[in-house]
């Protein structure tokens, strides 16, 4: 790359391939660079970020580490939840949802600190240098990205740990030797993939999982909880009214427990190839039933049947990284429309990996259980309509037997 | 109805229900009954069925008595489960699927003794009455179809059971008092809905179960079982090749010991009204997710991701009865044509009612580690197409962010 | 019907069938009525209305003769154009459209004047009885509804007029006889249908044109016009700006000149049965391409392709009558995001009976000359960046080629 | 490209810029260089294209001239016709459906010739290169590309020109000059673009148009066609039966005779820009609506809808090159299966740019006069069903209605 950059504004985990990266890019482009640490929620401490980046000549003022849990959980993860989304019938999205919100905020201090260019750890075979750049670029549309892992030559591990012993950049021991896979995580879910799940005919190993207790070792007694939902989103855990972070902490909390959210999978990506990877998602499972069992009571529906038929597009859109383009806002509005009456509680039973309602009510509820009682309705529906309504239904399919059979 | 009715085909179970239709409809339109049961793996015993229907006077040669179990999962349950279609996210359609087929031998029976009419037990609030006779309308297009229950003024229970001891109908001990709900069986599932079940906020009792243990009471070992799929469809079972109906029926077992499928549901019934269920699909359960497994492996990506669009729609149509209708028919097409190489292996593991993949194989995997591998690929994938394909992407994005941002 | 009525509010041409319906509502309900004069632009003078009823003993207070044309065009034809929607491809949807306004309206004249039924002049075949109904319904859950033409014996043209004048009311001479077909109007269209234009394979004759010249006679100059758009929403012609009503209008005069919008169709009912009809959609024909036209410019990829595919459903719902639906207020929500920059000029050519679009312009234009010349872009645009484009999406087909070719 | 290249087959038009492609392979890959040049109906002598080639060197075995204009109409033309597809709502797909024909046979002779590569000379920027290079890599995953012009150095007019005079490549003397647009046509359609049509506000200068007269200059008397069809393709012309590609031929000499198929459009590229054509597509608009208007006569109306929902994303399939992929051909079985009953004859009115289908028959048809006729119908259809049909449809939205209003 040719263009001169004056100042690069890095996703910065703190972590070893990214203080490659940030020192790459000060080698490379003989450029300032800025460092961005998110917090969403991944489980880190943070502050080491800090340090190390100063100790690579970073300027404390361009330095930022900021707490985006709340932002997460309410303008992202929600949201999305309301769709009922699920990428390939089964994955909640858990990773993708994230990288909107970090390059949002990359592109912020961009801004804030007059930089031109923007980097991050997304190798060239993923969908997260996807997602990454078409925020950038929808953002900010003529900010340069610089995405290392598809310029550099350090192709491989050993590469990798000699640039950083050269540099004098720490090198955790766990780093020297072969990671068996590498992961991904934030308050929504941890995802693993590489190495020892690449093969999707083995099994997970039992170390992969670090979200979740194993299911068998799981209580053996049920535990019986309730989520209250307004316009759509989760309020309350039992009755108790909290923030959208804090619900979504204390179901993760929940669903560690009773080994709830195990996901292997083996999906599609946007750039075209298959990969196999093992997700956790404790609290986001049991919100994703929760939030369909307010649904059922209170959506209506012709509402509830068009927001299933487009659900796997917009499953599709966030996993391709097109959060922010104009036909997942469009989507959102329809989706956000159905979700003015979704409120009331739902009760649910987590037991052994798996999550189950056991009830809802709500002060919207469109169900009725004197027009659908069994016993006598007193009137409330007339039994003669159904004739009626059968037989214009099936009109059509009349005429074509007529023809056809 | 004033026409006049000489000979109709009625759907007989042998139980107190259709036994007084029996009755009424040789009464009211003073016609010759003919009965046909369908054994779809319901449970119950059928042979009684004949004996009750002698006895109300159908000659022996109008009872038709046949075993449907092979036809229905092999020409139904299964070309259905290629969709992996779900109704409402959740319903795996057990009741829905078996009307078709019931319908499709009645007419069958009714030109092969010259009947003129046709007739159900589905009550006038319900799913099922719309099924059964869209069935009849689109394969008989001129027969005329006796609704009983949306006729007659037997409106109670106690009306009814008066009508049945008056005519000599057996009235057994359990159908004296309120049964306090009621079940639909067959192979693929059981469902069970109305009185103690009506309010959505109640739990299902203990007792409404009957096809699956308590997840509680199941064994504290998981069971690790291997489903073989050829060209879409199920074929063996922990390698012992079985016949569609075999191969269900192992699962329902296995489904069963480990509690898996059972659902709680509030969901929206084609006539207008939602309803509350409970329905135990064990065997079904885990089919499902184990023909995902072998999709996930086999499927391109763009057939996966139309199928997953089409499955809600495919759905409703078999939910609202549709299933002779030409859109089902294109929608099948359209499935059938992407499971030509859906063959190969899928590991899964029951527990305690919940059901995982943990593996799949397949001669016809599009899955590539070659590609995939987070390991020097030798030039199997170069990383730098991925700059241009974000580039064009993103293309679109950046005008747009240059007009609105 | 048996429940008492005690006031209804009629949707009232003050032609000869709904005179008829007037007085057999009195007589048969023995109830007030209320009549509900719409002007809708149909092109009829509707001051008769009120004398005639005023003969038949309407209280004067009981006679609603509103002008809703603004309303008809700000919101309902403009927010139906900002989606494109064509039913079964080629229909404008102009009696659709209609309908659920009058319905609205006739809702609130019944709360006001504290009436407890409505009633509709539409036939039981129709789709305008549903249309009708499902609006009185939706806004108004527990009203009565009475429709005529489903319940009285006066199903012949002679046992109608008869009816007339025995209850001395005026019956036209061209009621007399059998009008050769009938039509309906608006200011978006008319319709024409029955008797002459019942066999689909009969040219329709020129006398049953009324709101368009045949292109053969209209000038054999082409005539240019211009539409200005903002927000989605045409806003002036020629450069002159006009309210919703005269602008439709205005097109409409010039559609009229040129022959524009006649559309001869055999279309698919609601009620399961197909008819066949002539439409003459003037100004909504030129309307309808000038906005295809302005988003053409100024919307983006996304946007335009998920308009497109929801359009078929939109329309569909619109023609079934489900205006006031859930599911077609979330497509509104996704259609109407997408119209904020939706803003500019289009060119028009009309010429005996075609309309073509010859040129567009806007602030907000989304094409970049810079990007698409065929000449040097200096930069703009990578042509390299295509190949990684075209590799990354062609990874998925050269796997499954690899597989199965 | 650093590969070793041995035999390349060139889509060769034999104008000048193939030409110098050819000849800059030849000289750039030191490779043995196979032309190919079909024959769609592109209304070019061919003939030259095998002097040319010889004249640069290619063995005359080498040459491949093939006439596909057949194959074209029945395998890709109809097909895509049976679905009614218009990309963006007005687009006939006219280049985008030549593409894959090309890519194919190109393929195929690969293959013969034992060829390693292909080439094409379609630009960077457009959609052309994609629909090409996906149709190679999906037949043939291992072949290798060469395009050309996103490799050279031949930017400019100028530039080519000067390298072809010095390979002793003929230049036409209308290529001297700057072309004032460029075009592609096939028996299907001719486009244009570029340069002066660049400026989407201008019209489209008369000049530009080869393939229709102008409106203004057809004649004053309307012409009156008929079509026949069988299972949804042509067959016959004025009761004329005629091959697909002579009546397609047929139709664009009427529609070129009449001014039918101009079309003036901004569209959105695959790579992510908009584009201004211009597109001539006369025959193929006349089929269009045709096989429209016999559709609506033969097709059940859930075929119809389910059609008009999946025709954008099939179009757009098309559109962006995707002709030989699984989701299109799923698409396709489901559409195939809908057109097994669409025969009979569609009556249109070609007149100064304009065609409308007056009339259609069949003897496959669904409309039934005896259904909906408006004079007395004798019991086809019974009025009260409708009561019925509109209570069970408006139930949903009385609940609706009761909670939310």
């Amino acid at each position: 790359m040719s263009d001169q950059i004056n100042r690069v504004v890095l996703a910065y985990s703190g972590g070893l391939d990214t203080s490659v990266i940030l020192k790459w890019l000060q080698q490379t482009y003989n450029c300032e660079v800025v460092t961005f640490t998110a917090d969403l929620g991944q489980g880190e401490e943070l502050a080491p970020a800090r340090a190390k980046a100063e100790l690579m000549g970073v300027k404390p003022e361009h330095i930022f580490i900021d707490d985006l849990r709340e932002e997460f959980v309410r303008d992202y993860v929600f949201p999305m939840m309301r769709s009922n989304a699920l990428y390939e019938g089964l994955y909640l999205l858990g990773t993708s949802i994230a990288r909107p919100l970090i390059a949002k905020r990359q592109v912020e201090i961009a801004k804030l600190v007059g930089a031109d260019a923007v980097s991050h750890g997304a190798t060239g075979k993923g969908n997260d240098q996807v997602r990454f750049e078409l925020g950038y670029y929808a953002l900010a549309p003529d900010i340069k990205v610089i995405a290392p892992w598809r310029e550099w030559d350090l192709t491989s591990r050993t590469a990798l740990i000699a640039f950083a012993e050269q540099h004098q950049i720490p090198v955790p021991k766990d780093k020297r030797g072969e990671s068996p896979f590498s992961t991904d995580a934030n308050m929504l879910h941890t995802s693993s993939e590489g190495k020892v799940l690449e093969d999707p005919w083995d099994e997970v190993p039992d170390y992969v999982y670090s979200r979740t207790v194993n299911p068998e070792d799981a209580p053996n007694e049920p535990e019986t909880i309730t989520v209250d939902f307004e316009r759509g989103d989760g309020v309350a855990i039992n009755g108790v009214g909290m923030s959208p972070a804090t619900l979504l902490e204390t179901l993760n909390e929940m669903g560690r427990r009773h080994g709830i959210g195990r996901l292997d999978l083996v999906e599609n990506r946007f750039v075209g190839m298959k990969s196999r990877g093992m997700y956790e998602t404790p609290g986001g499972t049991i919100y994703h039933l929760a939030h369909r069992g307010i649904e059922q009571l209170t959506l209506d529906r012709g509402a509830a049947h068009l927001k299933d038929e487009l659900a796997p597009r917009y499953a599709e859109l966030i996993y391709n990284g097109f959060w922010f383009s104009p036909e997942r806002e469009m989507l959102q509005a329809a989706i956000d429309h159905s979700q003015e009456k979704v409120s009331g509680t739902v009760r649910l039973k987590l037991y052994k990996g798996s999550v189950i309602v056991t009830g809802r009510k709500s002060p919207n509820s469109l169900y009725s259980e004197k027009v659908v009682t069994f016993e006598d309705d007193q009137g409330a529906y007339d039994q003669r309509d159904a004739a009626g309504f059968i037989k214009l239904n099936a009109l059509r399919l009349r005429l074509l037997g007529r023809r056809d059979r």
